[in-house]
């Protein structure tokens, strides 16, 4: 059957769209054939809005994208609730493969209780391969979190280990590469760090408590521009620690396979977030009692003292804005 | 200089894309480097959120964003507020040439004063061109409108003339195979069609007044596929004449020219409303007054009574969804 270029068709929609958004009683306009905008009642006077694409990962976009969206709602300490779709892709996709994208969106969806309530997909000569744009909205219950509001003196924390979104793309996109020098077993291990890419979890925990002065999700450009953009949005300083950093062996080995710096790599997954320093002691045994690795990795400090990291050989760094490996090594292979 | 793949650097942000960002009162974290998300206190308890890519232009596409999304929000009631923009770019973009997207969407938020709270910016290997993808989220004070709640033996109306975006569309890309059988000064005025493309002003006349029973927007396929889609959602049966369906003269000709149905073209810059038969006359008066030219095209019938159109030569064809002209044209040229 020959694809049409454009929007895809109204049986396209229903069959292979539709199924995967959730009707939820304050889904006032639900997605449907001719609609133009999806109406919510919300509850909360607050709410978050977010919008990311998925460029850098060949499987399980839809997955990702409604993750990586949702995390991006969540450091700013509301309940991801509320999601639209774009996808774009190449004329010659099927209706199934449309399918498994969104198959994988909801399934996302459903894990993190979020509402796809709209969206568009279209086939056309613009993209090279699916891409899938998400938009999503939350709702604030109590207080609003930025990136903006650290203070000096804070301690920066994060969540689980450098690297993890990154450790997984590459896992998967070069597994024949690294497959002559690392073992099986290994590969796969690094491939299922994917599923450790929600921040949700421990950004609901943090922004219930005390002391939590900012949050921040790390994406390209890894812990690196993570604490560099937390300083930048602050107006503040900081120092960090390499040794105090949480790198898993897989992404350890693909990086030195690689010659890539972990700490410069797509990090999705962690959480960083700044504490008043006589909070951050029960805070981590907090996220550890939830079963989330934390551990405290720097400071936030006047912005005349500088951004530095401490390498792991004693030596200081300048932090600044870096571009992600990950497009170093796209760009190589 | 060399354009790095990936997230554009804040650089860029701060100088093209952050100037063209509104700055509101109920902004309460605003668009700023390391910022997750945007956060916006809500005056209403209804919110209406749509999403669109621009895929079918290459001019002004971030005016056009801004409106296309805008109007999709306006249909349902609501006054459109927030924008988040998703900017993809080949990777040889300059800054330069992003400033210049940004500069047409901020242009478009001025004018409807929308404000542009967040998005992503990206260069990237996957398009071809720049795209574009915005999502609009709009404010609903009185009742939400859909596409859904049209009654049997309500008028159909539209407003202005039938493909007006694709008329404009066609009119710069294909200029030159044009001005070998039309004047340029018809051309000149298909293009400045693009101007009349937002429906906010008639909308939110509309959704003041009693009467009006469902709202739409007629975008690919034109006003067939937007009275097919009215139908579809409200389950329900349709006639429309084509005599009676406003084609202006650059539209008329440049259909002629291509062989191409323009009730079958792209007409963002229209609005389709169905209204209860007594209030029909009062409300094309009032559009009139406010300078909207509108007509009654039709009416909505019983679901088994079809969905019929009324060709100029007295034929009846069925009403059924179609692919946009504009994409067979493209295809060709």
């Amino acid at each position: 059957m020959k694809q049409k270029i454009g929007k895809v068709s109204p049986e396209t929609l229903e069959k292979n769209v539709f199924p995967y958004c959730r009707h939820h009683r304050n889904l006032i306009i639900p997605p449907r054939i001719g609609e133009d905008a999806a109406v919510i009642k919300t509850t909360s006077n607050y709410i978050a809005i977010s919008s990311d694409p998925i460029t850098g990962a060949d499987e399980k976009i839809g997955w990702l994208c409604i993750h990586v969206n949702a995390n991006d709602i969540a450091v700013s300490g509301a309940k991801p609730l509320w999601a639209v779709i774009n996808l774009l892709v190449p004329l010659k996709t099927t209706g199934n493969k449309i399918r498994e994208i969104m198959k994988e969106a909801g399934r996302a969806a459903e894990e993190i209780k979020v509402n796809i309530v709209g969206g568009h997909t279209e086939r056309t000569r613009i993209v090279k391969k699916p891409v899938i744009i998400g938009t999503m909205i939350g709702e604030i219950k109590r207080k609003p979190f930025s990136s903006s509001t650290s203070n000096e003196g804070d301690l920066i924390i994060m969540t689980k280990s450098a690297g993890i979104e990154g450790t997984a793309i590459i896992a998967s996109s070069l597994k024949k590469r690294l497959s002559k020098k690392l073992d099986n077993q290994l590969i796969g291990k690094a491939e299922k760090l994917m599923e450790k890419i929600s921040v949700l979890k421990e950004a609901m925990l943090l922004a219930a408590e005390e002391g939590v002065t900012a949050m921040h999700d790390p994406t390209e450009g890894g812990i690196i521009n993570g604490v560099w953009e937390i300083c930048e949005a602050s107006g503040k300083g900081a120092i960090i620690y390499e040794e105090k950093i949480n790198v898993t062996e897989e992404t350890k080995k693909i990086c030195e396979t690689l010659k890539i710096d972990p700490l410069k790599l797509i990090s999705s997954g962690c959480l960083l977030a700044t504490i008043r320093p006589e909070k951050a002691g029960k805070i981590v045994k907090l996220l550890e009692k939830n079963k989330v690795k934390a551990s405290v990795i720097g400071e936030i400090t006047n912005l005349y003292k500088g951004r530095k990291i401490v390498r792991l050989n004693g030596s200081q760094e300048k932090l600044q804005y870096v571009q992600d490996e990950i497009w170093r090594i796209h760009e190589e292979s």
